[in-house]
């Protein structure tokens, strides 16, 4: 039997207990406000935790290369959530012709007439949805900029509706804050879809999501389908700013004591951050949980104990407030419990998947990467 | 043909031209110091890097997948520079089975006594080296510390030598702190050998090295061989430390622009830390780089502007001091060069060779992954 002790570290390890009830606390309160969930798989990549939490239901993907593995594996709905470049078109319409409903994402009049251009020269419909910002995270157009009607109407009849992410609920450090995030994302995803249906055009997706706020929203009226994918995982951050428990965090790395610094009051493992990843996200937070909490092999964190450095194959473990290390000798082996899930599970090419603090290595599933 | 403007961004490019630069420049260098290179691969972890500036010679790696991986590939003389963790040595057996000298790594009694236990066991001598703390960077023993000798006399006839690595030399931000840490580097080494010597034991690797140390040392008698390896690519981090310029850096990522926010100020691309790794190496130097600087599609930096912002599949660009962005249409690539070579090369699964600003891709070389 293969345990949690035979492979050699450092690998990556979902507990399955934690995943289906992250997965059915989130399906259990979208069912609540009567919205479907559009996974968003850029966090596991693995088509065996989508079937687990979400078989067969429409996706989301962060790369091309998501959407051909996912649509490969079975899954039809699938929209590719990072602007469109033009470039790659072609590799959309492959699976368009595939029978894969491929929805893409643009926010510029460049690239609506971009679309629609190539939809007309392959007779082709290409489903886009025009990003709409919320809060000023990162791209889109806002929901009473008139550039989004001239977007719609460039689009013709590729347009397929409006997305919206509130990434600046990463940093709501309250429920109160959460809340209104959640609140704000849909206003505004459903102020834009107002702003098209009364330019008279067809706006039938109202798309919104993240982790923070599909967990905080209360009122969904007027949006057609949730995004979130971390929550499948969880991880430090997320704990951070109040949207789980540490105790939920289904992803760990395993990685194995390979000496010590007494001086230093160091332990030292063979996880760094090609096993962690290089993502500090905690760093910003009220508690900076340097790279990661400290795990034993059951999962049960060790007080105080911490994961403060990383080179490439090294990982450095030392306490809090500097009292002395626990004893742990060569050979012990730890789960480093992340930051940012999706930037550590990017870092493993399989998950061995246990059940809470049971050693057996029940499976083991494939991730997928590239573009 | 293929050209840069082919492949779907993002995607890693190597420029060959500058790679064979800097692969002479240190040749030459440890020529005229008379010590042999041991090629640290963990940074390309390409076979076909390593044949161009080293070709079959002696290696380092950070794993043991690299060491399987480049034995298979013919190279027969191979030190695992991580400290051993007991339960790898199954496959540093199998290694030496199969007439690749593997060597290992330690800095405990602990260790050598699970090394000398196996390898009396398996009836095979497992060379190791005594890892030495010169700078109080990560593990080691220092050269004075009486436990230097127990280990070496727990080891017995595995004994091959003692290593180090100035890790603080990434810190040493003048050509004087350059010099100063080769040559404790250099010192360190040469005294825990001498130790060894002393109590009768057998040393014959002397074996220091990282990048910075092996470009500034000047005197290396004593030593047997120099472990470097980021000095294949470079990076931001060694050209804010003075150890090569800008125009040394041979790895680069390809984006693309897939929009813009003109209030502000910033252009969108398709690279997110996906592409570029979350290591933020520059943060704490004198000029921080953010995720990296910008070059054209040639090569050429385009000065003032920098990827101060990375979700997993989104860039944020923009200017170092406010003045506006240069007009960069939806479409256009770009080459992001980065904080750390190790990192980001790490994200990626092959690399794009061209030659300077010729926009041919002359060849694509595969990267190795996993533990």
């Amino acid at each position: 039997m293969t345990t949690v002790d035979t492979p050699d570290t450092p690998f990556a390890v979902v507990d399955a207990t934690r995943l289906d009830r992250n997965a059915a606390r989130l399906r259990d309160h979208l069912r609540g406000l009567g919205v479907p969930l559009r996974l968003h798989v850029k966090t596991s990549k693995s088509v065996e935790v989508a079937e687990r939490v979400h078989a067969g239901g429409p996706i989301t993907v962060s790369t091309l290369a998501e959407a051909e593995h996912f649509a490969a594996a079975g899954y039809r709905d699938v929209l590719y959530a990072v602007g469109i470049d033009p470039h790659k078109l072609p590799r959309v319409a492959a699976l368009l012709r595939r029978r894969v409903t491929l929805t893409v994402l643009l926010d510029s009049l460049a690239q609506a007439e971009a679309v629609a251009r190539f939809a007309q020269q392959e007779d082709l419909r290409v489903p886009a949805l025009v990003e709409i910002d919320c809060d000023g995270h990162r791209g889109g157009v806002a929901a009473a900029d008139p550039a989004l009607v001239q977007i719609g109407r460039a689009l013709g009849d590729n347009l397929a509706g409006v997305l919206t992410h509130a990434g600046e609920s990463y940093f709501a450090y309250t429920p109160e804050a959460l809340h209104e995030s959640a609140q704000n994302e849909r206003d505004v995803a459903v102020a834009a879809a107002e702003a098209l249906r009364s330019a008279r055009m067809s706006c039938p997706v109202v798309s919104v999501g993240s982790t923070p706020t599909a967990h905080a929203a209360t009122d969904l009226s007027g949006v057609t389908e949730v995004r979130a994918g971390n929550y499948v995982f969880f991880d430090l951050v997320m704990a951070g700013i109040g949207v789980c428990d540490i105790g939920d965090l289904a992803l760990s790395v395993v990685v194995t004591v390979i000496g010590h610094r007494h001086d230093k009051n160091w332990v030292l493992t063979d996880g760094g951050w090609m096993a962690t990843s290089r993502d500090r996200g905690t760093q910003a937070q009220a508690v900076d949980q340097g790279y990661g909490l400290v795990a034993d092999l059951r999962g049960d964190v060790i007080p105080g104990l911490l994961m403060t450095g990383a080179s490439q194959e090294h990982g450095v473990l030392s306490t809090r407030n500097g009292e002395p290390v626990p004893e742990l000798p060569v050979g012990t082996r730890l789960r480093i419990l992340p930051n940012h899930a999706c930037a550590t599970a990017a870092q493993h090419e399989r998950y061995h998947v246990v059940s809470g603090a049971n050693p057996a290595v029940e499976a083991t599933w494939s991730r997928h990467r590239g573009w």
